[in-house]
């Protein structure tokens, strides 16, 4: 895999390009990028047949390995792969290690394995046992073995067993994989730990770089699952800024986490450049859809004297005051259920417990997010970021008061 | 609406056109017909767009007006009806008094109203409020208010008192309906009561007869509800046979429950011409996949020495032994699941709880089931309804073995 930054504008945001992966040679990724969240392989409630309705799709889906996990025998007796065993082959597949929309259980893992809970009791994962299942997942881009269950509370101790697990982890399948001839053209993207610590973190930045990884998947700062919607990037910026500067580059940083559009901005002024779409996921199970706006206009001034500005990122369908809405999600918006359904029927959907309420805000929940990222990148190469900054963090100050 | 039967062949079956629909004028449709069970005004799990996929979707859905009580008042001030309101203007839309596929509560109904829970608490439905929701949902054709929640244990004294309420509904209705605008040109259903009472059965079907009703729906043989799958038309056939016998010709008889594949034909054997597709929805939602074969030959000989006859109506795809079995749910299927997805896959769905598995199985359970009565109207017009019939009896065998 092959990453390239074009630029880097208002103070750290990349504009980035990556190519030639194994699987998918012919195919390039623009950065940032936010990757479709998927559950068990599938986008959630989605055929792949309805995603190809949602606009503005990346060519890329997160997969979890813990996911498949019980199904991993399956998996390597059918010999193809997740991508088309789960229909997805069109996509490039970046295998997680676990399931960003689900909280880590702590304290599972040990110098030589991560444990991972399934239906039938914990499975004790090693590297051999790791670099299996990757074998069986044929991923573009996989993420490395790692001990990562630490938050901003962990102890020092704690955080420092977690990046030097994590640098044992890597060098036992840096030496493990040559011998992999399926894994060869797949990039591994090398995984920084160190909680809230400067010097751990700086350490396993500087020591992951130094070995032979294609990007770097930033984690340790929170356990995963919903709460990392409530995870302030302005609580680790310093320590997130000095990591990145032990990174090289030229190679691509990942975080997983359910951010808000106002902690992508942060994210991207940070350095980061691929992100998993998990926020929408999250937003779709509470029964809300997306209605932040982020629609710059050329002149700043323009937007401060709009009169309504939009309060909050979401609505909930679930409230009584939709009963009888016959509008859209979201006036103006041209995904699938917009088009279609009004606020009314969904909201009778989500009061009745139907599925389909789920299908109908996950499509729309997911084309307004990967649309976000759109306009992100358009608004740096023209030069109109701070305009969206400023226009997003008017809604987000709406919503807090 | 109009009803020709055109043909009645092997000994009750017949084969007969609906037409001159109020909204949907130009629509036809043929009888032996399945309609598409909907809950909430939508397929199960399955967006508009996902219905396309499936082949030999009738022209008319089911909706259930119980299901839809709590939001009746937003598709009042809605004004477009549930067609449009749910995004399935395409269909002909018959609206039921319960849904098929929950169990009716005994008890709910009296004299002048029909209990109904929501979830705000019981609601007493009488026949003005019945008219104005029949008119908030624009049908094509509906079912009167009806006291229909008896089974074959119901006492004499119930079921006399069923009978009675349901014609005393009908004739308040009838008189209310001319001073209904909206209704005018929607068929309405007459509902035949009478539990396993000859004598009621034909007094409810006669006096019905008299009345200015479109078509008859049979019900209080039983409360609704999965369970309707163990309902055996064997053990009411000749009450059924007779209530038959009182209904003129040149009307449309419909009966609620989830209809095994043998059921069906005895059922059509009665003289029955309408059914609904809760058969299709509760095997999904059990994990299972139709998979029972009505592939006639025109040598009932040929189908005799077939060395590999199928065993049961479906296959559980909870079952370990799919996990690593990469055929399609059935083999020879052309179904949007079965074209692009393993039983290994859908397995690994259900293993995991992942909803996605619930719209596979249902689309395949639908396209298979509606094509089930497909071949059925093709084989009574070529007279090959016995050769179909004794295949089909083949597999039940199997199955109870």
């Amino acid at each position: 895999m092959k990453f390239v930054v074009n630029s880097v504008k208002n103070g750290g945001c990349r504009l980035g390009v990556m190519s030639e992966f194994g699987l998918h040679g012919k195919k390039t990724v623009e950065t940032p990028m936010c990757m479709l969240y998927t559950r068990r392989g599938s986008a959630p409630h989605l055929t792949a047949d309805m995603l190809k309705k949602i606009q503005w799709l990346p060519p890329m889906a997160q997969m979890s390995l813990t996911n498949m996990i019980e199904h991993h025998e399956a998996l390597e007796a059918y010999k193809e792969g997740i991508g088309k065993f789960a229909n997805m082959k069109d996509y490039l597949v970046y295998n997680a290690l676990h399931d960003p929309a689900t909280e880590v259980m702590a304290g599972q893992n040990d110098t030589a394995t991560v444990g991972v809970w399934t239906k039938s009791g914990k499975v004790k994962m090693d590297v051999d046992m790791f670099v299996r299942i990757q074998e069986a997942f044929k991923p573009d881009v996989y993420q490395a073995l790692s001990d990562g269950d630490t938050d901003l509370k962990a102890t020092k101790k704690r955080i420092n067993k977690s990046v030097t697990r994590t640098l044992t982890y890597l060098d036992q399948l840096l030496e493990r994989l040559p011998k992999s001839e399926i894994l060869k053209d797949a990039a591994i993207f090398g995984v920084i730990e160190g909680g809230n610590s400067v010097f751990e973190r700086c350490r396993s930045a500087r020591e992951t770089a130094s070995r032979d990884v294609a990007g770097f998947v930033i984690e340790g700062f929170h356990t995963q699952g919903p709460q990392t919607e409530f995870f302030k990037l302005s609580d680790v910026r310093d320590t997130l800024r000095q990591t990145v500067e032990c990174l090289p580059d030229d190679k691509p940083r990942l975080m997983h986490a359910a951010f808000p559009p106002d902690q992508v901005l942060e994210a991207l002024e940070l350095g980061l450049d691929i992100f998993d779409s998990s926020y929408a996921y999250h937003v779709t199970e509470r029964g809300c859809a997306l209605v932040f706006d982020f629609t710059h206009k050329a002149d700043p001034e323009d937007m401060a004297d709009k009169k309504t500005v939009q309060k909050g990122w979401e609505i909930d369908l679930n409230d009584k005051r939709y009963f009888e809405d016959f509008g859209p999600l979201l006036e103006g918006c041209y995904c699938y259920t917009c088009k279609n359904f009004s606020r009314s029927y969904v909201n009778h959907l989500r009061n009745t417990s139907e599925l389909l309420g789920s299908v109908l805000l996950m499509i729309h929940n997911f084309q307004h997010y990967f649309h976000y990222f759109e306009a992100i990148r358009r608004a740096l190469v023209e030069d109109k970021y701070e305009q969206l900054k400023t226009h997003i963090l008017r809604q987000k100050l709406c919503n807090s008061s």
